[in-house]
């Protein structure tokens, strides 16, 4: 079933504690600021209704009916592709910011079938069926997650039992037998305040001493406990100040610090709770679906960066410059490595034995997404150096309100002949805004969402299988004889 | 003589004609916003003024007396020296942003002075004179002098005269006996609104036919027909919003959209009038000047970003880690870079044969100059990777005017042990500001600002001299001689 | 079906005329520098008759029988991919050499089918059935093709007509009922020494004065006129110095300077004579299929790379050190994105309307190419950081023969605990020599072979589709409506 | 005194044990490989007589009359210059190759007097008058120095006394009244057959355990027990093989694995024995004045590619297209960072407060160094981008003996109209082989000689005073107070 845009807006009026600018939040639905960041999420079910656009957003389940498409269990190459195209579509509906409300979930939901699963096999235990149970009641209800994943981790050189603040990792801090209470707090929980629920995973491997924080749960956001405090949205306060940025009136996701102040999780809806061997695994293999959307979100994002340099390049007439050609040529290869990079993981999909579930090849996924960090700074030069200076200080729209400065500004800040002053100043003060507040989001997400560039490299160089290359190699040398090679011909 | 504080903020209620968010700025001294940018201009004088400061902000001239230590003309190495670090602790007194309002005008004046110089030798002018007489009134009313250079360019394929609109570069459209009449409009003209004086220069080579664009002079900014549109202050403006941005209280520049509407400029203020083939070398003496300054004041921008990533690694305890210990070795190498080629430019400098001022050496500074253009934001980037994702997404300081927020986030926002939570709250607040509103103001100007990366490639590929290079691939391919090799042993 | 390798070889005693060194060469197959390209092209053979290989090397065709799986045409993403690891495992097979012979062959004889049958439609012309029939030779008899394409070209500033001498690009010099003939000279003719057929294609687009330049054609290589001028074998010719370098020994291709000095073409082997333009869709299609070719074969020698890297690392202890992790995971980064490319170029690959001949996506092509150019020092740079000084200066295993210098090279020369004293010095002499002789071929040819950097910026600068990049821009500026996002959903 | 080319050529007819081949060779002076770095030391004896280069090469001592220049100690910036400019300068004299012969033993002594001065203070030894007179021996006896520093080091996580063999650093294996007995092996002992003396230094720090470890002394290169096997010159012996590389023939530097079996070295030449704690200031300070002549010598070396890349431009005629002036500017920007930075490093040198000696500034000497190695291979991969694919494959010179091939290649392989055929196929050819075996040396030796990138990165990290960084961030932050940086104005 598919919820309204409606129903969705009136569920999140429920009690969720969330402060801004140091106040307690009444209704986050209709918070000058918030809201925009509610309106963002709401679009997903404002397009699944839309006619045109259901057929991307909807997917008809032989089990629970039309649900939506984010929550379908991928099972071929050809479903991770409807995925990629998914994500990639939606962040282009969404002027480009990634809408992460039923994707975060799902990337959490799938690594969790798999690894309860394999904890359950391996142990005995029976986790699984109450992560299928939870994603029964996650399809039927159609509703928006949340998932808090990165501890606050206090001091980066010690383990989570080690700390002086026992707290600085969520944990559990008591057990009965309806459940369990946890402690602590997370951060970068993107759009906490407007998902109807938390999923809550391990951050990282642990030892036998960190038992009581390798936990993994769901809970409905306004459960007894938990607060949201957000960054400060300053893209949308902006639109306060005269100027005019339309993603910050619309198309904005928020980030909390994320507090769990003994909060009570019921039995079902416990996923791991103290088997800290899974803490590793639970983590990564929802890293690495979570990966595989990011390179998806990325490839949208990097055509408005791509589509404001050409369009720069257009007004500016400068087309004909060999180095503004290689600019854009620069932000094309990004875009599209990211685009292969998914087909890639898609295609060579590495299928679970134990669910049947199809996971997103973790080589593809993980140097894809590595490139998608260490770059995306790259393609921003890119685009800037197309622009030129006036990209930093071209006066605001703002400005054309007064008749004097309208004639000046409409008469001198022309570009290529024929082309409109306005759509340039426009353009350019919107592009500016892009890399403002915004930018200081992006330039510093896109480095470390979804895992930093370190972590990308530890987890490359740990799970490459170098066999092929260190046969090529001692081959080269005749250290190894033709028939080693043979053996490893059908590597695909 | 130098003035006072006082004096200076007065001298600005002349009646100059600015506007800002469509309204027509009254006295920009103590408009809300504007005063921002006013005030940092005014430290100059508080500087010279103080105890302390003023050895190095000010000089004994034999000739006159007292006078600003920016308008020393330099003719030795140990004078560009000194340039280079009085520009370079100015910018660190105020905290990170170049203080541009005599040092840019003393840069065009330089260049006045030699380029004037050789046109009058070549043609029998008297613009030199010209010149003197207007760099004594700046040096003994101790002046602020904004300087307008680039055009607003319409479309960039075609030359001044060859646009539809003939005024889309600056142009001389009448003559009379005391003077010319100029008109056109100028953009990136920087602090214009704060300052006393504006020169304008031409902005490229020019042929026959762009004769009345070839036009250097200087102008009150009082002058009637000359309006000034800033960009919007974002930065500023900000503070209004329950945020904390140091910088955007006391220091800050701002651009400004420089219309010239039919403005009268008398006889001794012109400096050039129609000698189009000293367009050239009138707009690229004084950028040598200006890129010398420009790596003088990156230098001491790229303290700030060293500075922070260093913080930041201490605070994270993430200091013995490989990566990010390469990531703070990158910015230093981009800081010192500049330096290094600061102190060879200066070393090395050509003295002009007409004047006997010294040039700071073109190669270094143009290396040095594209350098700090290419790879600015590799070194923000490095910043970013060693702060992490809260760089993007801690919550404001104004949260912790909350007694709840502030037990959760003194709390949970803590580092290294030891360490305290609230100055690491509000490092990452103020770094986050950094790359937000004045994130985008740096990120576009480091890569066009005094000039673009391929203004730079091309002036370094004409004027480097490539006998050496060239002797020494023929010499090692045996088709030149030792004897080539020993009559340039006396390159330095 | 096909050939045996005592066939093949005997096949090139054919009177063809080479020279190397100075001297004219009798017979190709037994020189003794020559003759290792000859083994390079001959394994072919060999392995299409080897028990295990024979399956990846051939296909048994409906029409044909059995052929050369090199030369089934691809008509979906399942050939083009077949295609990919045939590529790849040959490399692997040829020690990290790529095996030319019938993949460039193959590759421009697509191209022809492909362009020759739009030509035909265009000006109903008939020489996509000339193609056919030469295609049923080659496939038929099983031969080995070389193509020439770069002609020497004189001035790089003029075009084919305006060169000095006529004769810098190869071009028409006399026709009969019967023929063409021609005259001029090709570069960087691969392994033409090798091959039975050679198959010439314009390098540029022409004009009408070009139109005797606009020529392509199939001869075989004994054809009288033909001369070829190969490259010195300095990776061969060490091998006589005393030190052991295996690829030099077997695995090594060549390149000539290929001159056409009055050369007969009968009808039946042109393909295109004067349609100037159809100049460039001849070559640029051909293009296309080759640098597929490029990104397969690069892979796997990639692998060679990434295989002495990893080896290295354990050898030397240091596989803990996070700088050589980078490194590694930076040389795993650079081959995966090229397969990356190739799967992706396969799966969105284009059906020719024309033949329903698919042909990689040119946007997936073009940006993995680009990428394997521009990258491919920087993994030979890692892989030395990885390796340390010695890969320079490690003595020869000539020295172990001398019982003194071997008891000292096995006690110093030693690694990490219980690793081999041997084995290291023969893998950094071995990894050296990969970088001396064969390097100086490998760098530029990786930097400029199937097209220069900047052909692949020029080239996807024009073809790239801008449409859903601006409308995305657009629409982030609220100048586009969603709607005109919509329409654009269905790109994939 | 200043010795003449025949002494010195005599001089090393001394009984020294060098191998080569595997056969021990009899005289180093006329072997028919070796002889090539014997003339290239052999040079600096010619030049210091000639009437032209005396000047450069030669220097009156009060103390010790004529001496070679290169032994003169820095006492202040303008020395520093003045070995910056002999270094380049001779190194340009050499075809761009490097002539290490008195530059390393100076640089060695200069750190050794530096050190041991140091020491004694602390220790009250007398190494530094043991130094002296050793120093004052050799700038007598105008004699040639190899330094061995880098040891064998085995397993490379292992310190010293963890080896498994206890010789793979070398260390004091027995001690008397006369002096001590040493043993093990040093790599890279560049020149040591050309060499008079051997001075060898400690390669890390070291703690207690490691005491034997911690050794310095000088040797005559024919000390008893001594061996030296060289890498195999294939730069050399390829002029056997036909074709001409000059440098091969002249200009050639040699590496050895350099063995010490037992050898006796006596009380005046030791210079540490056992001091452990003063194993690393002994590297380091070496180290520093090594990176100094390491950024000299390859400010040249990047002329010879430079030089080749212009030649290409223009004898291709693509010096019009941008990525082509971009790619020049690139390897000029190279080469004058490395001129900047040892200008900087000589005008802001260290005065040693015991000795007076002036030490190059560590910060702009190893930010040039790491810089240096970091982009080597950028600015070949630029030229190689400029030369085109023909750098790879143009026929050998030796081809052009053949009348008939001289005929083609002379037709077809010119270059832009007017310019001469035979040149450019030279400089491709030659430029190849400076890309070939010198390629592999070159391209691993400036990656890691004088240190590798991560040892730079370790020691910039560890020896940067961060006070301005840090207290420019705080008080960005207003978490310092202005009066913190007046502290830090006299910085320099």
């Amino acid at each position: 079933m598919v919820r309204s845009f409606e129903d969705y807006v009136n569920s999140l009026r429920d009690g969720r504690v969330i402060y801004y600018r140091g106040k307690l939040v009444s209704d986050v639905t209709t918070h000058e600021i918030l809201r925009a960041a509610i309106n963002h999420a709401a679009e997903l079910y404002r397009w699944q209704m839309d006619p045109e656009l259901k057929k991307y957003l909807t997917f008809d389940d032989p089990q629970y009916g039309t649900i939506s498409r984010f929550y379908k269990v991928p099972r071929s190459p050809e479903d991770l592709i409807e995925r990629f195209k998914l994500i990639y579509n939606t962040t282009l509906l969404g002027r480009g910011m990634f809408n992460i409300m039923k994707t975060i979930g799902s990337d959490a939901l799938f690594g969790l079938m798999i690894a309860s699963k394999q904890l359950d096999r391996i142990r005995g235990t029976n986790y699984f069926d109450r992560v299928m149970r939870y994603y029964e009641r996650v399809v039927k209800d159609d509703v928006t997650i949340a998932v808090a994943q990165t501890d606050v981790k206090g001091d980066r050189m010690l383990r989570p039992h080690q700390q002086e603040d026992s707290d600085l990792y969520v944990h559990i801090v008591g057990r009965d037998s309806d459940g369990i209470i946890v402690r602590g707090a997370k951060v970068h929980t993107t759009q906490s305040i407007a998902a109807n629920e938390l999923i809550v995973l391990p951050y990282r491997n642990m030892v036998k001493e960190d038992a009581d924080y390798a936990v993994a749960f769901a809970l409905p956001v306004n459960a007894k406990g938990t607060v949201l405090i957000p960054r400060p949205l300053r893209e949308v306060e902006i639109n306060m100040l005269g100027d005019e940025f339309p993603m910050g009136k619309t198309n904005v996701e928020v980030e909390t610090l994320t507090i769990f102040d003994n909060v009570k999780v019921p039995n079902d809806r416990v996923f791991l709770a103290g088997e800290y061997e899974f803490a590793a695994p639970y983590g990564l293999t929802f890293a690495l679906y979570h990966r595989f959307t990011a390179i998806s979100y990325r490839a949208a994002l990097a055509d408005i960066i791509l589509g404001y340099a050409k369009l720069f390049a257009e007004y500016n007439d400068v087309e004909t410059a060999s180095h503004i050609r290689r600019d854009i040529v620069d932000i094309i290869t990004y875009k599209e490595y990211l685009v292969s990079s998914a087909i890639a993981s898609a295609e060579k999909c590495i299928r679970d034995p134990n669910t049947g579930i199809c996971i997103p090849n973790p080589i593809y996924t993980n140097v894809g997404k590595l490139t998608a960090n260490a770059k995306y700074l790259d393609a921003v030069k890119d685009m800037i150096d197309v622009a030129g200076g006036l990209l930093a200080d071209i006066p605001s729209t703002s400005e054309l309100s007064n008749p004097t400065e309208e004639k000046y500004m409409v008469k001198y800040l022309v570009g290529k002949k024929g082309t409109d002053a306005r759509t340039r100043i426009r353009l350019f003060q919107v592009a500016r805004e892009f890399l403002s507040a915004l930018g200081a989001l992006l330039s510093v997400g896109m480095i470390h969402a979804e895992g930093s560039i370190e972590a990308s490299v530890i987890e490359l160089y740990r799970s490459y299988n170098y066999d092929i290359s260190r046969t090529a190699a001692l081959y080269n040398a005749d250290l190894a004889k033709i028939d080693d090679i043979k053996k490893l011909l059908e590597w695909w």
